[in-house]
Formats: structure tokens, sequence, C-alpha cells
């Protein structure tokens, strides 16, 4: 149940010769097991919301304006008070050895190469401290508030030490949802793999099942009791920029605001936690307009293409996060792959400027949207 | 045309490793024959209704909070002044020996382990009596008044006798319907298998035909002469409570509050009655709106997921009944396979409730919804 | 070309057994040569009108009331001074002898077998004269006013002589349109097919290639110079009533209105004149509000089910007529597959009525449709 | 890479009997290279843009008037001064060569034979001057301004002086675009393919390499830098009509009349520059607007049916441009391919004239749209 490796990686040259992140997504079955892509491509119930954030970017239409000149293009922008190239991060993701046997030390090293800044998940199978330690860029950390808060405390207090630029705090999965595909396929971590960051919270934890069987929906590892008082503890915590993930609501997004949350991520967990639950390029405008340009506000959920980037932007996004996409990357060609994925969104995301009559982030917005 | 019998039904173990009603669904198709699977799937015409009461559900967005403490959740609501565990009662369904050989007695079973109110179908093909001598819970009855009324009111005292909880009169069969994949399979009553409640009416109605053939569309079972006098006739008949169901139209939902009905059911029959009538869930709110909150309003039609059961709820309805998934249930393991089925649906309406942030029946609320 | 002749009609019992239109359809396609089923099927260009004429019933919800004693229905309707037992024509369509080595002949049979009125077609393979001779009931002529208008005026002479109760002008094929499916299949009129009508017009016309090749857009047999003249000349000619069968923009109702037209059917030729050219139920409402009741207005177009005549009549048509339909009846069964075909919409009609709550056609109205 | 040659392209007779574009479309795929053909059918991106072009036509819904004498069609149009027999261009296209062995050539030839103007694309095969001498109709050229200033004025001077009709700058393409299809079917100009127009910009610019490799989104042929200045130089360089292709802002519209130029062309082209951009017969209105009639406006991109045309002028385009359809039209017979796309096109324009009671290119108007 982890990366089958029957299949060499790919190298460099036949990486640079896949075109679209898309093709990354078919290629990428044949370096997985059958459970690790259910569990990598299912989203929750019947997938609606996973295909609906996707299609919230394909219905959106551009209205170009030509005869600009574009020989010089600046995908640059400035989050948190530091510069990034692109306003692409790579969202946290778990359990990366499911997907490449070095792991999160492939996608560190991936995101080092193409200059993005990669979340470590919470639920990595390798500590933070490690991922820190093989890469010279910033590193932010998910956070899932456990059940026990005296170890989440220390938790924070590790990943601050180790030298963390941001906290991201996963909101949106107090319990277990529905993953049919996940469940179908009898997904669960194979031998060996761990969620190292949560060792020491009881061994049991470290290792085996998933989730739990029969009709309990709550999961050892995350809290169904945590509130905006969690929230409130946590800013005290740590003066380091704390940003919560999964808010779908405007008037919780105000209300981190209000507590003093440095940026709020707009995402459904890329499909997965509740079917149906709003596509996130839909639930931005509401979300954008209650925060009034207080904080950055990111979005994920379904970008694929440069295309999708330059729309979220011009809805008033300030960068996006991409998740299955740079696995893919990971699965066909380890670090090299992620870097390739990335590659491939900012060359796209070029080229949307190019051709729309834009030259920078400052100059991306709703006036090149048909309304 | 029975039940196939060529297959065991699965046992407790392999019935937990199902997770979701889709994947029910496609599993009874083995456990059934051809024309009972035609008869139970089929919908009136091209099923057009039946399709359109499923993505009325897929359709309705969700806006979930979070950071709620959602580490106990309550499904308890209160219906005709009796507690039930979670808002989900078996639709009243006939013919249930073609689906398993101990028919109803098997489904009784099923509902009395998983806690969910069954009602007990006119064309049951075990007696009201027997049924009601299988369980200790509540058990309520379908009735469709017969041509006959000196017998439908011996029926009615029959089952009040017995202790019937509830009485539903479905109104809204009164001719028989284009059921285009059930005429196609040349679906008929199997040898042994009987409308048991009505022995008594002639032998000729006990069993054989399901209809008659030729352009008659007039049914020996279903009177086409009821009358709203008919409904006032019942509500003197028995203080037990009523409640019509099939209602579509604000109208027909405001007289039967007006004549007494302790409750109305929006259904269009599962989409088997008359195509492309309206979806109950587009329905519901015009009926709501009409009723003030007079009686309790129930929903069926299309509910497959326990987000289903949450936005139905949202919307209004007090309570959903579920039909065809039962069945599917029985076909595949017997009472077992109906208890299995419940308790799907009863963990993905927690998991709707932990995920979207509400915390009991009570909370579900509209502003929930996407608008 | 013609019929193929290698399988046997179906005979009474084996009708019987049909239950819906869409069977006919698909068993038809055994009893025709390729290029006749092409001819009959195929609509203009991609087919998108004729897809849109059905997918516009279907999109229409339909709202039943309940408790209404439906026990005895009528669906009879007065066309033109006369009562018919059911609102349901059958709409002129051309080369019967295609369909049935008995053509036309076969047609009028079943038309009188199941009590409906027939438009004897312009393109009819059998005299007008001989249709009326072999049945008792009211036969209407459809007429294509010809280059050679004294002709025309003769065959209007012919028809009336013969006791014609009503003559439609078909006025919305001024040129060839565009029939794909048609062209491709290479179809031209088989030897011994003849327009039997049009015999006198000079014998290149009476049989041989049913339109021009090249670049020819122009057909021998319609007249692309007629206009409103030749109405008012036509209505002069005779006092039968006459309708135009075409009609979709309301202007043109109005002036067949002031012409002294006593009726206008709605049509758009099934779809197989101009492709995209507005569905006939969306047409219908401007028609209607334009004409005011003063003349009798009908529709055609994609009516398929029971439910489609009682929407068309809940929109405020006198009455349907039925084309391709009763020529899948005519291959799979000759005059009895007609009759079947017929008897099957007026049954589906009966049942719509019950299952809505509308004891008869007078009753049916826009309150039953979702608005 | 060229075409395969394999197949004896189709002769007149066989070419009659083609009877529509799509028939062309698929039968091409028989006469071109993989990638050729890839190369001639890709969109940008997932092919959004070009799809939704098409849908744009085919949702625009018809209203037809009768009874009007069709039996004079007139297609003629005047535009830039001249008279056209029918409203229908043919577009630049590059690499004819791909497509038939005598490349450009052939389709001048194709063009003289069918009445059509062609615009004389920047990228063909053969030089202009070729091209020119090979016709005595008008032919128009095809713009992409160069890096190289002094070389894209004698380019423009060339022309002129070998009596070009109008000029096309084509605006749309300052970068390369996300085509997918092409990039996957690894297309390069084959050996022996030029683009003859640019010789002198360098041999290395003359063949080889369509696009450069890597994450460089600039072409060689395609200058970035290009602006409004570049018009005003432009216009200032010679009398001839100057047209601006790839407009689809208003904004933009109205500088280029601001600035001189003789007609915009509203076009994305073909749905290949950049994907999701908004769909041409979707922009046009805008542009007409704002244009107020000052000068004409074309249009192009899915135009596959004589209807198409019809929707184009009817919403106020002048005229039409054609691009794959008559490239289809070239694999499979040459120059009479080429001539034959064109009949259907004018063929079925007529049709729709007379199906719709329109006599002629004036008359056509918003008035025959379903509003």
């Amino acid at each position: 149940m982890t990366a089958q490796g029957t299949l060499e990686h790919l190298d460099r040259d036949r990486l640079a010769a896949i075109r679209t992140l898309a093709d990354f997504e078919v290629l990428s079955r044949q370096f997985l097991s059958h459970s690790a892509y259910e569990y990598l491509e299912g989203g929750a119930g019947s997938g609606l919301t996973a295909m609906r954030n996707r299609a919230s970017f394909d219905q959106i239409s551009l209205m170009p304006r030509f005869l600009v000149d574009v020989s010089r293009l600046d995908t640059s922008m400035t989050l948190l008070g530091r510069r990034h190239d692109f306003p692409v991060l790579l969202a946290p993701t778990g359990y990366h050895k499911l997907m490449h046997p070095d792991g999160e030390l492939a996608t560190v090293c991936g995101a080092q190469m193409s200059g993005a800044t990669l979340v470590a998940a919470c639920f990595a199978t390798v500590p933070y401290e490690d991922m820190r330690a093989a890469s010279t860029q910033p590193l932010w950390f998910q956070l899932y508030i456990q059940e026990d808060r005296e170890f989440t405390k220390e938790l924070v207090e590790r990943v601050v030490e180790a030298g963390v630029e941001a906290i991201c705090v996963c909101v949106d999965v107090p319990v277990n949802g529905p993953r049919d595909r996940e469940l179908r396929a009898g997904f669960r971590l194979p031998d060996g793999v761990f969620r190292s960051n949560l060792i020491g919270l009881g061994e049991d934890l470290a290792g085996g099942a998933h989730r739990p069987s029969g009709r309990n929906i709550y999961s050892a590892t995350h809290a169904a009791n945590v509130t905006w008082k969690d929230i409130e503890w946590l800013r005290a915590l740590t003066p380091k920029p704390l940003l919560l993930k999964g808010i779908l609501h405007p008037h919780d997004a105000a209300l981190a605001v209000a507590l003093g949350c440095d940026g709020v991520i707009v995402s459904n967990h890329g499909g997965r936690s509740l079917d149906t639950v709003v596509p996130t390029m839909r639930a931005l405008p509401g979300v954008l307009d209650r925060i009034g340009g207080r904080v950055p506000v990111l979005v994920d959920g379904g970008v694929r293409r440069g295309v999708d980037i330059f729309k979220a932007l011009a809805r008033g996004a300030t960068a996006v996060l991409v998740g299955r996409p740079y696995l893919h990357g990971l699965a066909v060609g380890g670090g090299q792959g992620v870097a390739r994925v990335v590659e491939i969104l900012r060359t796209e995301l070029e080229m949307t400027m190019g051709l729309i009559g834009c030259r920078s982030v400052a100059e991306i917005s709703r006036r090149f949207l048909v309304q």
C-alpha cells in the first residue's frame, strides 16, 4: 500500500516532456497502489464538491486586452512580508511516503528547486524538524489541534523552535467525513508509515488505522471539541503568523480577523470533507467582502491550470494553494516531479498574463473577467 | 419472480463492510429476479421525476461553520409526541416477499434492530397483525382507501386494534401510472405472494395480476373515487394520528390540516406515479409556507445520503422517509441489511452535522444552506 | 428502399404487449430500410430542434391535486364543430409506402380503428380520393401550394369534392432544408413509389428524385414564391375550414386570422426544416396570446407521451398532432400498429388526468403546471 | 509530419457527395499525419473556448416568418467598398503544406473557384507574392508584427506592392499559449516546410521548431512588445485598408477605430490562444455597441453551418471568417475541397434565408432571433 516501487520514477528529461497537470494525474496512477490512488483522488461522497471546485474555475470567462507590451512579466507577490516569485503555495497534504519512498523529504526538495513555499502537513510521515533541516526555504506548518491540548502546545513550540514561517490551523475536519472511494478501497496506513509529528501522543496514534471502524465518526487525531477559544489560546501562544484554513463562511472569516489571525485560507479540503459543500471560488467573494483587505485571503481547491491562478487572483485572492497536483508530481518523479508541476503552473500563469495583457500580479483584477 | 434464492444473504460482518447506500443498490441486483428488480427500481415513464428527486438534493450547496464543539451530537427529534433517535422513517413499500423470503417480517426485525420506525404497507405480503406482533417498536400503517369502504373501515379497525401508532393515507395513486420498466419486464405477483391485508376483498384481489391489462387504467386495489369526504369520514373513524402521504400542492396541504390531519408527507411516490411531476424538495417550501408549523411535514423521494436528510431538515421538514434504500438492504441481507442501511444513513447524518458545525437537530436550519 | 418486407408485421396480440412509443421507435428500425429509417428519423442539421422539441416537454414540471374523484374521465374535445374522442390528430407525413406496402391505406385503416383524425399528406403515395374512400371517418388534407397555381386549384377542388373536412396549408418549407441524415443516406424515392396527388404536374414530378442535386435549394414540389396573397386566394376558393401549419411567429398567426383562416398549427415540421428554429412549446405562448382564442391553436413536435398532450393543452393548445410515432406503428404493425400507438397515447393521457386530478379536457389548465 | 500522401485526394464527384462540414472534418483525419491533425484540431488548454464558440451559435434560437416570396435570394454584401457574393471569408491559417502538398497554392485556387476572399497567412508556407500571382481574385494578408520592425515594414511593403486588398493585423497572440494537443503530439514543422514570408528574418526562423522549449513563453515570430503605438506606425505606413483581428474588448475596438483602422475582427483565434476566453458571439454585441457602425465588424470562431453565418449577421456582423473547415476541405480534396466547403456554407446560408423568410443579407436582422 506504499508506493509500488515497480516503476522507476521519471528523470528530468522525461518530466520536461510532460506538459500539463492532467497528464501528471493520469500518469500517477501507474506509480501508486490502488488504495493510495483512491485515497489521493477521492473526494467526499460522490465527489460533487471536488468536481464543482474545478467547474467553478472553468465557468469564469476571460476578457483579454491586447496591444500591451508583455515582453516582461512579473509574477511575484508579497505575502506576510516576504516576496514570493509566484502566487502558488503547496498545500498541506498527508502521508507523502504513500506517494514516494522518501516522502516529505522529496517534497521539500522539489519545493526548494521550484521556489515554492510548502505547508508541511500535521500528518506528515517525516517529522517537521527533518523537513525543516532539508531545505533553506521558508516552511509553513499545518496544525490540527489535538484532543490533548498540552501535546498541541508542545507541537507548536517544536515547529516554532525549528523555525516555522507561519502556522495554518486546519479547522474544517472536526469529525471524519464520508470518503467513499477511500472507504471502498479499504485504505489504511501501511506498516512503517507513521504520522511522525504525532509520536508521543501514544503509540496507537503513530501508525495503524487511518480511521476508526463502525459508526464512530470521531477520530483520534482530529479533535471534535475545538472552538474559537482554542484559536485565542493559540494566538497567545506564539507571535508567528497564524492562518485559519478551511474558512468558508464570511462570519467565520471576520471572527478569525477579530482574534488576530494573519490570514485565512478559503478551502473545502479539496472536496474531501463534506460533499456538496460550497465550491471555494463561490465562497471567496463573501469572505473577501467581509475581510475588506485587513488580512490576505488565500484559496485552494481545483487549481489545475495557470489560468485558474489568474482567475483566483482576479477575484481578489492573494495566492492559491495546490494539493493533489504536486502529489501526482511526487508520485511520478519525486522532488523533480514536484518541481516540474510547479514549473508548469508558473509557465501557464505567465502565458495567461501575456495573452490577457497583464504585466504583473498587481495588475490582475476583475476587469479581465466577463461579468 | 420471487427473490432468487441462489445467493446467500450477506452476514453481519460483510454488511458492515458496505459503506454507502449506492453500494447496496448495485449489490441488490444480484439478489433479485429481473422483474422484481425492475419493479423496485423503475419510476414512471422515463424516470425523470425519480432522477430529479435526487438532483434536487445534490443541487443544494452547504455553507458550514467551524470551531463549534461537535464532540456531542444529538440526532433525536420528536414526532407526534414520541422521541425518535434520528429523523428517518422507513416508507411504506409493497411486496417485501419479492425481496426476501421472510418478507415484511425481516423488515420489521431490521427496523427494530436499528431503532427506525416502519410504516407498514397496505400491500404488504404479511398481515399487519403479524408484523405488529414481531416487534416491540411502534409501527405505522399505510392505507389505500378501497372501493369497498366497509372493508376499508374494517381494515382501519384491525390495525387500530393491533396497536397502530399512526395511519398514513396514500392519496397519490388513484389510477395506475405508466411504469415503463415494470411493464416491459412483464411484472406480476408470483404464486404464493399475496396482498395479505386485502384478503377478504375477494380472492381475485389477494394474488395474481398486479394490474389489469389493456387500456383500463383503473386498479382493483386503488379506488379512483376517493375524495376529501373520505378523509373526513376516516378522521371521524379513529382518534389515531392521521397523515396524508403524497401531498404536493400547498392547497391540498391546507385542506389536510383543516380536516384535522396530524401531518402531511410531501411525496411523489418516489417518482413512480406520474413522470415529470414536481420533485419533492421543490414542492416542500410551498407546503411548509402554507402549513405554517401547525402540523409536522415529512418528505421522501431521493434520500440516499446523510447529507440529504440534513438538507431536508434545513429546508423545514421534521423528518424524511426512505423507501428503495432499505429494500436494497432487505434484498442483500434481510433484517440485518435493513439495519445496516439505516446505520449508514444515521452515521452520515452525524458526519454531516459534525462537519457543518451543528450539534442537534434543533440547530439544523436554513443558515447552513447557500441561498 | 421500400419497407423491407423481410419481417412479418406484428399481429394484434404482440402489438398489445408494446407499452410505449419509445419501444415502437426502437422496433421500427428492424422493419425499415436504412434510407427510409434515416428519412423518417432525421431532423434538419444536427437535430437540435428535434431534440429541443422533446426537451421542452420534459422540462415542464407538473403539480397534481389529489382526492378528486377521477373514476370517470372524459378526454373528448370539440374542434371545428366536431367532437373528437381525444385531442390527438395524426399529422400529415409523406411516403407511407416506404413504411408499409399498403401505404396510406393502412394508415387510414388504423386511424379509423382508433378513432383518430388523419391529415392526409400532399405527398401521399396513395391518391387522396382512395384514402377518402377507404374510411368512413373525417379526413383532412395537407396542401403544399404548387408553383402551378392552376394545378393547385384543381387539387383543392378534388379534395373538396372527395369530401375533405379541413385543409391544412403547410407554409414552412418554401425551400429544401439541410436534412443531414437523409442526405448522407442518399435517400430517394424507390421505383414504384409516387407522389400520387401530384400526377398531372408532369411525369418527372410523380416519382424519381426527392430533391434536386447540387447547390439548388429549390424543389419542384415546394413553391418558393407563396405569399399571403396566395392564402387570400385559397380562402376565396373554398368555404372548407382552412388552417395554416408551420406558424411560429405571433404576427404570422395574427395575419392568418385576419385573412379568415380557421385555425393555426404551431409547428416546426418536427425539426426537419431549419435547425435551431424555436421549439414549438416555446413558440406556443406567443401565438396563443396574439390569437386570443379567436381560432383554435394546435401544436406538434415531440409529443411522445400522454403527459406531453396534457402539457400542450395546459399551455392552451386545443389539440396536438403526432407524426413520427404513428409511422413507427405503421412500420411495425400496419394499420393495427397505428391504432396501437394512438391507444397508448390515449391511455397515457387518461393516466395523466387521473394522477393529476383532472376529470375532463375542459379542466386541463395552467394551474397544474409548476410556474 | 507533412500530409501523408498515402490517400488520393477526392475528386470533384466524390467531393460533391459530401454534404456537411462535419463530414469533411471526420474525413480529414485520414488525410493528415497525427501531429498535423492535432495541430489543426487542437485548441488552447482543454478546448473549452473552442467548444463554447460552437455552443454559442447553437444556443441561439431562430424565429422564422413564412409566406414571403423567397424564389430569389441575394447573399451578396459589400465590404471595404467591394461586393462579395456571400458574407464568408477564409481566415488566415498557417502551414497549408501540412494539409496538402501544394499548400497555399491549392487554397488560393479553391478560393478562386468558389469566389471566396482568402486572407493569406503571415505563416504561409508559400510566399505571399506566389499566392497573389496564382489568382485573379483579391487577396488579403494577415500580419504578425515582428520583433524586427524594419523587417515588418518591408513585409508590409512587399504585400502592398504585390497588390494586397487589405491587411489584418493579428493582435491576440503576443506569447505562446498552452496548446495541449499540439504539445502532446510533439508538433514541429517538418523538413522542407518553411514560414516563407519570414525568410530574411534569419535562417533559424524560416524553418525548424514551431515554438521554443522549456519555460520560455516567448516566440521568435510573435513579438511580445507590440502596442497601440505600432498600430499608429502601421497606419501611417500604408493607405491600404487595415483591420485588427483578435479584438474582444469594446475598448480595444474603440481604440482601433480612433487610430483609423478600417475594421475589426472579433476573434479568439479559434479558441487556440487562451482557454476560457470569452466566446466570440458573446463578445460581439459589446464591440458592435461601442463601434456604432463606424467600421465593419467581422467575427470568426465556430462557424460550421450556414445557419451560423445567418446568426452572426443577425447579431450585427458584416461577415464571418472560417478557418479549420476549409483546411479540412484542403486536406481531403485540395483546391476543389476548399471550394466544396465554401459551396456547402453558401448553399446552407441560402437554405436558411429561404426557410426563415429573408430575401437578402440586408434583411437579416435581430427580428429573426428569439430574444
